[in-house]
């Protein structure tokens, strides 16, 4: 399988710790999306596989001269949807970085273009493949919990020094959008639900001058099965802290309670309250992408389920940016 | 000082807790406050601190018999407002079950008796004195954070078999007042910010058959100082867990991180990430609500701070019965 990158500014590194598992697909060529974007970490990564793909300026001219049967997308957070429609409309298979819009307007084109094409997409939220998130989902799948009345989500990222982008809505398309997805996606694959209605408030008040960037912001939702679900997302993380990410959530259910933080797994069932630390988690996002192209298997994100995420994290910036609650389409 | 006791459908052990530490209080009387509700918790409280009060059927008769000093407030949920204005409208001080009424109408009420009268009152929100409670609290007001952006909260009870009154709202009041207000004391403390917004929503469904009794709930609010705060309320924690309750708060400040969770104190500053195991809290409710009504100290909770927390309370119910956003009067 031939295998084009768009760029580096999120998660492309999911294709790249996949690749020495996949012998049958070659890297053959890559373009940052963006003149003056810096080649340098797209050339490390291609190095260390042991890979020397061509060198493109013009996104559209690879996709039409390398043909290839999947693209990464990962240039600029503004040009994910266009850059999504013209592969699809080629039949290139897509693997794009959440969100994979940041405007409604340009998901619908986005889904209309993937309904219209044979080749399938998934946005990048490997954290579904965290082993202690993946195990939690396996235990909550196997019923550990009973059924889900109550999910509490954390998200907090350090700060850092930021590329100008993020400075900017129409760059960046926001935090709850950025780093809420991750929350979102666990609504989604954990409750098994649709999500039926959002609240939610952002700010960008000390921001460490990082523009309209939101720094804190809280989102409240009702799911489809009647439970609720709350995800608190900050970039408030101490330099110090030991990790770049806390990444939480806690499911309460009718018959246990099950909690992820600092990379193992709290149950609370009949039996009581143990701690495990997870197994590796056998399954890589690209890797099972890519398998389920092949017809081996299926990846546990879909493309209905990437569409339904960047809809929700949408309409939930839109609940803050107005104050009203907003139900879903 | 003269104490009467009316029920113990709640926290009354916070009186008896500090009785031992406040030789000048002598415990005259006691009632129920509802024929029928059993006399045995307030008659062993009572002899295990070495007390033989009388014992009264009606409250009203005891109050104008004995004319206390203070009264404790702890009989049925919806006698809370009638009985504090009794007490207050005959200048007895009173020390009354959260929340201290179960309908706006009724907080007013109680409200204008309290501006009419010299008497003080205060609700029993005991976990403000909670080691790990209180240690983070004197973190923040030092400073160790920096300015609160966003707090979440999280209140878990095992549901246990509950007396008939918590299945009816009239009798129970709801779980956002009777849980959440432990929840949005800490908003109102630690923030030392009004709450000027709230959206939520709560479930009776699958709640063990305790009628109209909800069994999660979520609130997400605005604060005047800019930050947000949200409570993650249940009362879905297995009989089997360690504990009754799972009681946390996290702050998340412009200068640090601090988390309070299985009774430690989690600090992320400047100097990194630690955790600190508290030193016990060296005050006590009822004892420094005694010693401010002696002109020793000043309490730690304000009649001001109850009437907010019981306003918020119901301002949040109502937000989960009409599915709005509330903004505060």
């Amino acid at each position: 399988m031939k295998l084009c990158l768009i760029g580096s500014r999120g998660h492309v590194w999911y294709v790249f710790e996949s690749l020495p598992f996949l012998p049958e697909v070659n890297l053959a060529a890559m373009t940052t999306g963006r003149q003056g974007d810096s080649r340098d970490n797209l050339n490390a990564f291609a190095a260390r596989a042991n890979f020397s793909p061509a060198w493109y300026d013009d996104w559209q001219k690879m996709l039409d001269v390398e043909k290839p049967d999947i693209v990464s997308v990962d240039g600029p957070f503004e040009d994910h949807a266009k850059m999504c429609i013209a592969a699809l409309e080629r039949g290139i298979h897509v693997f794009c970085e959440k969100p994979i819009a940041l405007t409604l307007e340009d998901l619908d084109a986005v889904e209309a273009a993937w309904r219209k094409s044979n080749a399938k997409i998934i946005s990048m939220v490997g954290l579904r493949y965290d082993a202690a998130f993946y195990h939690a989902w396996t235990l909550v799948r196997s019923g550990a919990i009973g059924a889900i009345r109550l999910i509490s989500t954390r998200k907090s990222y350090k700060l850092g020094t930021r590329p100008a982008f993020y400075g900017e809505r129409a760059t960046y398309g926001g935090t709850i959008p950025w780093v809420g997805s991750h929350a979102f996606v666990w609504f989604l694959c954990f409750s098994q639900a649709d999500i039926v209605s959002v609240s939610a408030m952002h700010s960008s008040a000390e921001n460490g001058g990082n523009g309209d960037m939101e720094i804190a912001a809280l989102c409240q939702m009702k799911l489809s099965n009647g439970a609720f679900a709350q995800a608190s997302i900050d970039i408030l993380r101490p330099a110090t802290a030991p990790t770049h990410g806390d990444d939480r959530i806690r499911l309460a259910g009718n018959n246990g309670v099950i909690e992820v933080a600092d990379g193992v797994v709290r149950l609370i069932d009949g039996s009581g309250e143990r701690t495990i630390t997870p197994p590796p988690c056998p399954r890589k996002l690209f890797s099972d992408f890519v398998q389920e192209l092949e017809g081996k298997s299926e990846c546990l994100v879909t493309a209905e389920e990437t569409f339904a995420l960047t809809r929700a994290v949408l309409l939930a910036r839109e609940a803050a940016d107005t104050g009203k609650n907003i139900s879903f389409p």
